[in-house]
């Protein structure tokens, strides 16, 4: 993006490349992992909880398990036994932990956001909050960096629809949007898919594999918009929610 | 692409990306660098040019070139100064190097070579030798995978699309293909695009910093598909041209 003005709008496939991208300490990272930790941790924020430690390993998990936390931890798409749940938005939506700071490991989506420590803030993006996230990005004067947790650092379909949703709706609003060849592809190819996403998913990797775990029910509510009004950012311990309190639109 | 039999589609988008797709040394590479090295590489065999040493360094270069071998240096779009010529496929139409063996370093194609040295077999691939390139991974039995030379190890859109365009005939062509998802995702761009990859392209951060310096003609001559038959394979030492003779489609 050298000699261009504006605010940047780039997007990295994969972990591995976050450090090829992150170049201003300045921007803001939005991890994303569609399926299914970040939608979990939006749909979490939106049923009353309070905070959510993200952490990379089994071992940190179960310690704080030990000191009486609930805990969650997803390994290849299954709860890890021993725990009480792992990374469907499900585990949230009826409450159970409203109100409490829970911990939560997966396999991809923590390690996104272990990645990006050294941003100048990190937040998690998901179909769910899509129209809560960019109005929040707007309103800061930052470069976007659009962070996906891929599938074991290879890229994969659904973060990237997701990101060029956000790229798309960013493109239009910010004064001079300065897009990068990441975001300009993210964009066409949520413009593909936009009508059906599902449909356009149906061949991708990561939703065979979940389909092969009967993850239907949770693939549809991941992918269905607008459901959290949260902004969830990582303040260096937690995540906490940002936004103003509103209703969902 | 676990438990999906057939041949491997998949598209590395980065040299930073290599190891994680790289699985099966059995599988053939194709490495593209559409701005400019890769499309330098397939108008050389075209116009009588015998073998290509791909090189990293310009100590490496300037070795070769005290042994008497015509060498060409690229760095960030421009011939490296005391080198005879850089990446643009202009330089080998004429037919000056006809019957030599030449040197070649680059900024990113010379690179993806390198990453890739652990493969069965590399290739090289740009819109020139199109259909020669699929002609020829028709016939072999072999997964493949192709690995985008980028920009400084980010994402480009014209190495993308060239990889979708291959991606698209070899789905149609394979008896059993097995897309990974960054193969899905670089067809559906191609498509968007190829009726105009200039237009498309417009915007692209390579493009924009090719045509600062001037080189829109080589712009258009590397996105115009077919004027090489040559498969330039990498047999170790260098590039030689393993296409069986034909004339241009």
């Amino acid at each position: 993006m050298e000699n261009h003005s504006g605010r940047k709008i780039e997007v990295s496939y994969s972990p591995a490349l976050f450090s090829s991208y992150f170049h201003d300490q300045d921007c803001i990272v939005v991890v994303i992992d569609v399926f299914r930790a970040t939608s979990a941790m939006c749909a979490a924020f939106e049923h009353g909880v309070e905070g959510i430690i993200p952490v990379a390993t089994l071992d940190e998990a179960r310690a704080y398990q030990a000191k009486g936390y609930a805990v969650g931890a997803e390994r290849d798409g299954q709860v890890v036994e021993g725990f009480q749940f792992g990374n469907s938005p499900f585990s949230f939506t009826e409450g159970k932990f409203a109100g409490q700071t829970i911990v939560l490991t997966t396999t991809n989506g923590t390690r996104a956001i272990s990645v990006a420590k050294e941003a100048h803030q990190i937040v998690v993006g998901s179909f769910l909050n899509l129209n809560a996230l960019v109005d929040w990005l707007v309103q800061q004067d930052r470069h976007v960096l659009l962070q996906c947790a891929g599938w074991k650092n290879r890229f994969n379909l659904e973060d990237t629809l997701f990101a060029g949703a956000v790229a798309s709706a960013l493109e239009q609003r910010f004064e001079e949007p300065a897009m990068a060849d990441s975001a300009i592809a993210a964009k066409h190819l949520y413009h593909v898919a936009e009508n059906d996403l599902n449909g356009f998913l149906a061949n991708s990797s990561h939703r065979r594999r979940l389909k092969r775990l009967h993850l239907e029910k949770d693939i549809n509510y991941c992918l269905t918009p607008n459901q959290s009004t949260a902004v969830p950012l990582f303040n260096g311990e937690m995540l906490v929610n940002v936004a103003e309190k509103v209703s969902v639109e």
